[in-house]
């Protein structure tokens, strides 16, 4: 397979399937031998943005940071694949100006559906207000308007949204057979 | 040229030549067709790091980052050249460990010559006690032990000191014609 350096950039509430989509994908990518890295919220909060907390501030400047990474990768010829809440748009039409092939994949899911499933328990404590500015809860999530790909989480298999990333990828011509 | 990933670390005081060479190698690498970054850590601090300072655990963590970064990049086939006063040795022997093909490039020169040439006026400062924590005044620097390229930067010119790194990746292999 032929394949763009390209920044493929997961965004959406926590729970809606982000990293369960960004391994699924990268998995398939890399078994067709792409140069993928997956950039994990969770992950690089540890390795880059220890000691940032959960203001509009410190999740503009960790999304900032994972930006840049991908930034450097996707120029490189590399498929970053991101995967983190961001809530807020300006930032992410920033991360979009400043890499490569950016692919926007609003990972969409109804909140009912999120709570009732509660793998991690967090909408539980969030919504009992033991979580301080949780998404969704008690912090915003802008939705983004113009995503490139939109996936519904709550009818979708993460099989199927891997999918459906994977055709817009092939119809943007950033993946070739 | 064929290249492979690698992380070219240079390590060395404030002044010794550090970016200059590693602008200058990354010149010479890009004409020759090579995926080349380079990762200042003045840069870095802005990016990254920013809210670091100087302490021995604040300079480790920025390390640590830069380190990450190399090891995304040099192992997806990307020539990382860090710059970065990185003075402490255990961190050192960590981005070693963690990245692809690790060249550690130690630029020596002779501590007169760095306070006399002083080109952005900081060793004056600090040897009059107004900065704190500047490495080799009043904060340590490691000497590396077993750099894989030692740089007199006190009697060779750039041009000079950059082909010894160029040479070093000649011969270990790193670049070919």
């Amino acid at each position: 397979m032929i394949h763009q350096g390209a920044t493929i950039w997961l965004t959406g509430l926590s729970g809606s399937g982000k990293s369960t989509i960004a391994n699924m994908l990268a998995g398939r990518l890399r078994e067709s031998g792409a140069k993928v890295e997956v950039l994990d919220g969770d992950v690089i909060r540890t390795n880059l943005s220890r000691g940032l907390g959960f203001s509009k501030e410190d999740r503009d400047i960790n999304i900032r940071r994972i930006g840049f990474v991908c930034g450097l990768l996707s120029r490189n010829g590399v498929i970053a694949i991101a995967a983190a809440i961001s809530p807020y748009a300006q930032v992410r039409r920033e991360v979009r100006a400043t890499t490569t092939n950016f692919v926007e994949v609003f990972t969409d899911c109804e909140f009912e559906k999120l709570v009732a499933r509660d793998v991690k328990g967090l909408y539980k404590k969030a919504l009992a207000g033991e979580i301080k500015n949780f998404t969704g809860v008690s912090d915003p999530y802008e939705t983004p308007e113009h995503a490139d790909v939109r996936i519904d989480s709550g009818t979708q298999t993460p099989e199927e949204s891997t999918d459906t990333v994977w055709n817009y990828l092939a119809e943007a011509g950033l993946i070739r057979s």
